[in-house]
């Protein structure tokens, strides 16, 4: 089923730490899909990225990201966003320390590359459960 | 790391039936993901879809899909592919029963509902292993 308003288990769902890819337009105008880890952050979500990969130069020139998040126990509940992130260094490591927090409970262990955050802002969302 | 051949690891988590998201290019050329079964067989990847789906349509407009399977025991392990699919009807639903039979261990319950098969030829692997 679709529905653009994100019912409270959609909101149950995002809340965790679940797994997820984000999949964003690449050079080409084709798709490119990876896991990553998001947090979903009243009604937005904050995801982190690598400052030296390449997807993020594609989230630069072309914004939109699809993020489908599993349900951990049971993958067969899932829910997929559509919208438009917003880019900001991270320079303390404050954004990728939440992210660590909530999936391992700890900081992150790489200091020294740096990072950027995307905040994706959600526009459409897509849920479905068996 | 990034690599153009599949390695024997890489070969053994596509072979087992993990959570899946594939990534596709929509109708305004933004990203759409969701998740999806997905089935390893000898190089290609089977995939298959509800015939009166958008996404078909988003398919048949353009080819190119990514694919990303996460390592269902630990997904901080996971594979992405990308790649062009070849659509094919599945009037006698062979192809989803296949799929249904390796995830679900029986044939595919809804013997009503139209479907595609989506066979992916790969043109790219990202493999990452935490």
């Amino acid at each position: 089923m679709t529905d653009p308003e994100l019912s409270d288990a959609v909101i149950e769902l995002l809340r965790r730490p679940n797994p997820a890819v984000m999949a964003t337009i690449g050079p080409d105008g084709g798709p490119v899909s990876v896991a990553t880890w998001y947090l979903w952050d009243d009604g937005r979500i904050l995801l982190s990225l690598d400052a030296r990969r390449a997807r993020l130069a594609h989230l630069r020139r072309d914004p939109r990201m699809s993020l489908t998040v599993l349900d951990g126990a049971d993958w067969y509940g899932h829910v997929s966003v559509q919208g438009t992130v917003t880019l900001h260094d991270d320079p303390d490591l404050a954004d990728i320390d939440r992210l660590s927090q909530h999936y391992r409970g700890r900081p992150y262990p790489d200091r020294t590359r740096p990072r950027v955050t995307a905040w994706l802002a959600i526009q459409r969302v897509h849920a479905w459960r068996r």
